[in-house]
């Protein structure tokens, strides 16, 4: 027989609901939020517990837009592949889209926030020693510098940076990996961009967001992508054709 | 030997890159989409072709933040239980619980809108001949009706359509669930609400969406949920707490 | 504050284990199961609560043989796509690549075992009858009848048979399928296979599976399918070419 | 205009089949492999290219039946609530179930054996030589030895190298385990045990499975398990009440 226990040792304080209202992290989802807020003011809430302010959420949709679709790539096909095998199924295509967006896509962010704001890595440093400390952290290449096709520059870092120096939330973290990719240039005597994954966890951290909130916004961006990629599925199958394509068969007519 | 292909029979047209810029849905990622729209828009863009207006970006968001947060759901606890056993691998227990989103808890809306749009629910008829068009095709409970616990109203649902009359988007699918839930009401003599996904199924339906891309905004919706309980488990863990209690075990110290 | 519970209203029947001993459906996991069982015979253990005979145990192995390996498909290309993105995670790779095992590959088996199964095929009635209740019910293609390649007779399905016979297990099933086979062929005049789900339904019927837990073995099969992609994924790399040319790149040097 | 191939550069190996013949791993499918061969020996070709001996086959049998079924784990009770959001989509139950059997409860074994099948670990040392290797390279706990229950030794692994030394297969690899298990006890004066996943790392590796191999009879077994969870949730469902518990209600009635 199992054992007796008093109490439950559990409960998500998350959401509170009775019969005419619904609180959500101490808010009332009816009066404060919904029409009031944005998905992306509600992805905040639920990561950090408050609402961002304007320059925030700007910011917050502009990393998730920047990394949303990257046009097909293996975890887009691996969705559509499963919406073939699983029709209408959406739920599990979205799933095993994300399954892909591991380490080697989108665990660069986080590795690269982490490494913004280790301990060793101490604000009142200059910037230039800040990156020293990374680039000795690291160990070899640095998460968020690189990138196969856009070079010297990420158009992408570019245009978040400007907009974080607009919003005033370009920090020391931004300077840190600014001043790592000098570094690394100075040593190798290549130029290498930082990237938008680089770009993200700089500003991120700037915004005081703790590194593994951040894979939060790539999660919702890559599920919003996947989903892109299953609506044109739908209208304009390609799983078939590349599944033959594998086979070595002929496309169908 | 595999056959020769002269050319590619598939090839997604959502993006195109090169060294400099980066094209999505045919505008310009960096000039016109980053800092210029919010994630919200995106989506409406990968599922829909087009940036929404105001109005319908309003409605979308609180669409979304409708649906995002239902406390302790098997979805929310199945992803717990899967950052237990596979330490930071949050794609991994967000792909979990997306997959226990399945018939039983998001189907309903897709179900109610199909209905909604369901061709022979003739828009010209008068909004009873359409509810009883729509009671017809359901066969039994319609979906997008009735709720365990909020009764005779959910709040959510008075919400939404109070902001679609305000935005101007209350139209024939609006009208159509109201007469619905009349008939229902005419027929069996008990007051059931319009639940939050049928407001949501109704109100998207009028706002033009097909039924299936109205998965999309609750897969994006259930992902933000998802995370709050993922970030959640990282700062309180209650996983190994359900453990122990379905094992019988008395909760760790 | 949560409420008291005074016992708990679950628990698992299943194992049961303290310091020296474990004991899973009955049985002495060290002394009964452990180097005296196979896998195929604790697959059994678990769907139904007992260790096969050796004739029932040929056919099982039988089954899963039959569907574990199909080449590239849907399935094992999410599965390698997967691997690519998330290197070392096989789980997160086997279980995209379930996902598409849903109801357009693996569904027709346990649809084909449901209508076998059903009560109004009474196994008193001639086989003729049976069929024509199970063709009734079907409403439409039968699943478990016809396939693309292999036509007029699938192989796997001539060989489980005569297995099914020369082990004294062709039973009321098998002569349903095989019933409704030639039914179809008088109809139609098209002389359709019984395809390999169509002939694991039909014995697995005649062993006595419920229909639901056939699917276990088909999912058992699959899994170990995937693991032989993912195996030669590791040896044979495909998962960066294919994407290639859905991106319509030229293939990696 | 997507570019011109004029070769497939990819195309998996493992199966050819036209309209009267399969053939896997070179082996025809009805005549060699249906009533002929096991599941797990299915396992090996898939994972090692060949059908194993009895000794080996009675060995990879006995792994997996050691480690399929654990009770109530965090794998078991997400599948068992996916099940419970998706009814019906087995196949998305197990691989949610897969999901959360990563690094915490299946790395321990592909960890282990990767550290007995490091090039540092020569054989022709002694094995207090090998162990001492296997500890320095472990740099902290060493997987595959201890267990939160089973102590001083844990009975499945008894059972394992009993089975080994009866089969002949007791070689290089566990005997650099057991001294392991010895190095540890004379360091700490802690008698800790060797567990399963360190006994099948060991055996598995004097059978020549390379790591990666190995954890494909875990995610078979896994498989396996789970699937006992889904069929007993079917006939005694338990995950709507611990959805209450964790959500504070009273059980169902």
């Amino acid at each position: 027989m199992p054992p007796t226990h008093a109490t439950q040792p559990f409960g998500s304080a998350i959401a509170r609901s009775d019969a005419t209202s619904i609180r959500i992290h101490g808010l009332d989802l009816c009066s404060e939020l919904i029409g009031h807020v944005t998905i992306t003011d509600f992805v905040a809430l639920e990561l950090r517990g408050r609402i961002p302010e304007a320059g925030e959420r700007r910011l917050l949709d502009a990393f998730m837009v920047t990394i949303a679709e990257h046009g097909s790539t293996p975890s887009t096909i691996a969705a559509r592949l499963t919406l073939l095998g699983s029709p209408d199924q959406w739920q599990s295509a979205v799933a095993a889209g994300l399954l892909g967006a591991g380490s080697r896509f989108l665990g660069s962010m986080g590795d690269c926030a982490r490494l913004l704001q280790d301990p060793a890595v101490v604000p009142q440093d200059a910037a230039g020693d800040r990156a020293a400390t990374v680039v000795e952290l690291a160990g070899g290449p640095v998460p968020g510098i690189g990138h196969p096709l856009h070079k010297p520059d990420d158009p992408r870092s570019l245009r978040l940076f400007a907009l974080a120096r607009e919003l005033g939330a370009y920090g020391p973290a931004c300077a840190t990996i600014a001043a790592v990719r000098e570094l690394l240039h100075e040593r190798s005597g290549t130029r290498l961009p930082i990237n938008a994954t680089g770009a993200i966890a700089a500003i991120g951290s700037d915004l005081g967001y703790p590194w593994p909130t951040l894979r939060g916004f790539a999660l919702v961006a890559r599920t919003v992508g996947i989903l892109g990629h299953l609506a044109e599925e739908t209208r304009a199958p390609m799983a078939q054709d590349i599944w033959d394509l594998v086979e070595g068969l002929p496309p169908h007519a």
